[in-house]
């Protein structure tokens, strides 16, 4: 029934590469079938002013799309002189995803910036940017507690992002591009290990899906996550 | 245990004006306590260009808050030269939700722009903007139908936006913004007269839930829904 | 002869709703006729930076205009990315206008914003800023001077603005849409209680005037500044 | 009294150079003292969106300073993105002070931009614009005349820009740039030929005047517009 | 001598894949030791405004960072708004570089953009980016004429950019990150295959070289040259 | 052969009139031919922010057109909101040329301005800029010298920027507009007194040229710089 033949609780084949670039404290291509994105982890000296004498860390996100990710080309943001609405979305999500597990008081005076650049986009980009972004950020926190910045683990759980939605009728697992630009709902779910739920997001433009729908979407969402949250750990290892 | 005294369960007081203003097609100031959003509905000839030639219409919808509808002054985004990511946001979620329930085809070639305007702010401004759009637009569209521009009615359902929250460990109903500041979770759900769902956004930054914390804001959403469904079709008749 | 009936030196129904908003230090809902301008002060401590240590305030003023406070919907300035030139000549002249009064020595470090935003317009939308600013500014002057943050008063005199011009070869008072969208002349005038002025801007596009004809819009000017200072006493009393 | 050493109704020297440049239809170098502007008129065929197709044609003005036409050097707008409020403000009065002696219908469905840019600043700059604007305007009329694109003369009248000022309490003519900062009043006045008014926008920043006060600057305004009207014929011959 | 023990003439390897992403009609992760760029070509209907209805076609060029393919992060030139001169300058070299070998009028009404999006920087990163961008073109151009949408080869010759300097007084071929920072002089050359030249940029901020020292950095740019002509066509095969 | 009767080597005749402005440190008005830059320099104490507590000084360039500078006018960039990529290139280069010849750390923490604006524009309006430049920086040097501000002439060459290209075949020296649009290649050089290269661009869009072409228009621009050389000493003397 699903264009790609998979079943409905089936994810795509979740690829990764640490290391892909070298500057970076993390760094990891994430492929969730043909969706792939590079994530890197960048630790900089000083918080955003805000926070400043508080002695605690941040943790913030940034994503964007290359120019032809895509199956048709779109414009560069940077050309058009802003971030849309959908790209500022995605970044806020990423920052509080990430966050929602980091004891900024343990990061101490520094910011993590998590950079999610899609390299080709076939469904999901925002949840694989999540869950490659956390595996950019264990790498650089592993740096950081290697060479002895940090004392403290402030990782308390990982962070696995997964879409689930309703094609055809059935809740389907992991999107892809086919899927997401036909399903009747849609969400995505953040979920940590452990069983807590970080967020949720659910949408459902021209139809609508009850109760009943959305706890089929975050049961198999659970089942995405538990792959994802296998992969990450083979990763980092 | 709540600041404002009120049961977990217990909605603000919901206040409508309509014809707030006399130029729109719909207008309505829409009170959810101290939360006051003016919500316009604006008729307009022709689509944007990506839908011409279709027959359908369209509705979209834009946010936006008084420089001093908060408790400290904000900066204009119109003076920064930019909308906020989280203007954006709203924006977006704004037109989804009213979207769910319009026909675009009954519609006709003609765009419908709700305006929502927070004149002042005391926690739930994005979902009073939700409830109170649809009032204007229902006012709009009774228009178009009392001067036979619209044969059938296009909105196939009411929309009301509501937010939950877990404060002090306790699911509340309706946050103001003493409570949405300190809460643990916070969710915003839009919910369409029926019991169908169109959106769900719970996140939980710092801390996290399970599915039954999940469930019990679903719940709570649903009674104050009942109580917004109640007082928009008493503003309409 | 005016559409509405008026005579020429009449004046629209001056409405003023004080405390229109909770959070703002002053706050009023001012109109002429079906004009209607939301007018608030904020106090914050510190000035601009060019004024910093000299022991002096700051008053200044911005304007915008809700995308559907007019006939037809205007697009919001905060997504084209930039204020226009008009919006930008009108802030000016509210920030000028009320610093005409104010002593800022006697302000003492501290900025006072004059937020004006048109809820819903029909000509004369600066100049019922102007004098429903003065009534936010006095509120908030008032308040800190109860509270002892400043000792003396430092209003020397109430502001109006008012517009006059000349319509169908006659000269009239307080023009509003239709006759501003037709007019042959139309001046602008700022005055204050006391009788003198504070700024004169008078237009002729596309016809002209003399001497005689702005000497007669500015005694127009001043029967319509003396309705707008009583209503304003009453209105602060 | 003055710091020049002129007597209060004297103008500084007028010097005109025209055909300056040599691309544009009209061109002249106009000099007020040491403010020099550069004012060129370019005529394009076509009409902005909201003209096209009424048979008539449009004037507009643009205006800017080079960085360093001051006495320190000020940021250039293109470099900030954007022009300021005084840019745009003065901009708009250019335009509609010719607009005021320019019969649209005669001129056809044309454009002319009239660009001044300030090569030199000493105060009076707008009003050095304006005069010398109307040069390069009568040029390019008259070469659209010469060639038979226009049959009547669409311009009906000269004009003039002349600031006046209320100096150490003495109303003063033409404000040099000493004058004008510390000038307790500031008008700028638009005189046609023939005696009318264009334009007259009279402010008094911290100080005020009366009645008596601005019909003593606009009667100083007429002595200096009759020196520049007498200039401007001369440099057209 | 050089920091990483490289001859004076000797490149560093030459990495190639093709075929990089899937949506892009050409695409191709080239490296020059650690400065990866992805390099896409997107071919689509139409042509600018300026060039429409000559028959013609148009390449050009864009070109961005990754915010981390750096040794410290550079901000997002999208949340700055704006693309830096640098940016800029080097998208129309790229341009440039490949119209000297297409024949437009062969290529007919179509565009075909070269993203060259930087994922690793190490020096280079604009040399590289138009040897990547010849590939992406050349397999666009091949699928082009493999469906017979254009019959006659437009492209006339290889392109290769390559950059050489002078570093502590010796000319050097293909600066890396270290010698470019500190080269006394620093050569970027674009050459055909066939032996012309298409662009010559030799810089030399705060020293200087003479008419032999840039013949000597010509003539180490032909080595280099002749290495990526080889490596492209096997790429390319 | 040449449109304009020069010789292959002749140049334009070469106009500089100092002290063009006032109120910069160093003015001047240069023409070649038919274009003419009106070039500024200005002193302010201080450096960028990376340059700070080095003792060293900074000297950086800006250019413009003024929108009639041109055969047709062009929009003005600062109503557009962005400079555009050529203008960037041009300021950059200005820049990089200038400090060439500067000793910043005789300079002392202060930054030179050279503001370049184009009055008139007939081809090799940046080459004018760069020789133009020099001279507005040796005469605002010269001033900070006599004032004893600097003890050690910091300015170690003079600086000509010149224009060559290949035009129907035949090298030609100091392109005008005519033969600019029309040229086969077109290099810009910028040469030092005593025989240093500090850049050459040299691009050939849509043509190619060789290593002995290159050579020919370097010859070439050896000429102009020497007329250019004579022509600055004369005007600073």
């Amino acid at each position: 029934m699903r264009p790609s033949g998979r079943a409905p609780d089936e994810m795509r084949a979740i690829t990764i590469e640490t290391g892909f670039t070298r500057h970076a404290e993390g760094s990891v291509l994430i492929g969730f079938g043909d969706t792939k994105v590079l994530c890197t982890a960048s630790v900089e000296r000083g918080v955003p002013p805000w926070l400043r004498g508080k002695g605690e860390g941040w943790v913030t996100g940034e994503y964007s799309m290359l120019p032809r990710a895509t199956h048709t080309r779109g414009a560069r943001e940077a050309a058009k002189g802003k971030q849309s609405g959908r790209t500022q979305e995605i970044q806020r999500l990423i920052g509080r995803s990430l966050r929602a597990v980091v004891d900024l008081q343990k990061l101490g005076e520094r910011q993590i910036t998590l950079d999610c650049d899609v390299i080709q986009a076939d469904g999901g980009t925002r949840t694989a940017a999540i869950s490659g972004a956390w595996i950019a950020l264990r790498l650089a926190v592993n740096g950081l507690m290697a060479s002895g910045d940090i004392k403290h683990d402030p990782i308390a759980a990982q962070v696995a992002g997964i879409s689930c939605g309703i094609f055809k009728g059935t809740p389907v697992l992991d999107l892809d591009y086919d899927e997401d630009s036909n399903a009747e709902a849609d969400g995505n779910f953040v979920l940590l290990s452990g069983g807590k739920i970080a967020e949720v997001q659910a949408t459902a433009e021209g139809a609508t899906y009850d109760e009943e729908g959305l706890l089929r979407l975050l049961r198999l969402a659970r089942i995405g996550a538990d792959r994802i949250f296998a992969a990450q750990l083979d990763a980092v290892k």
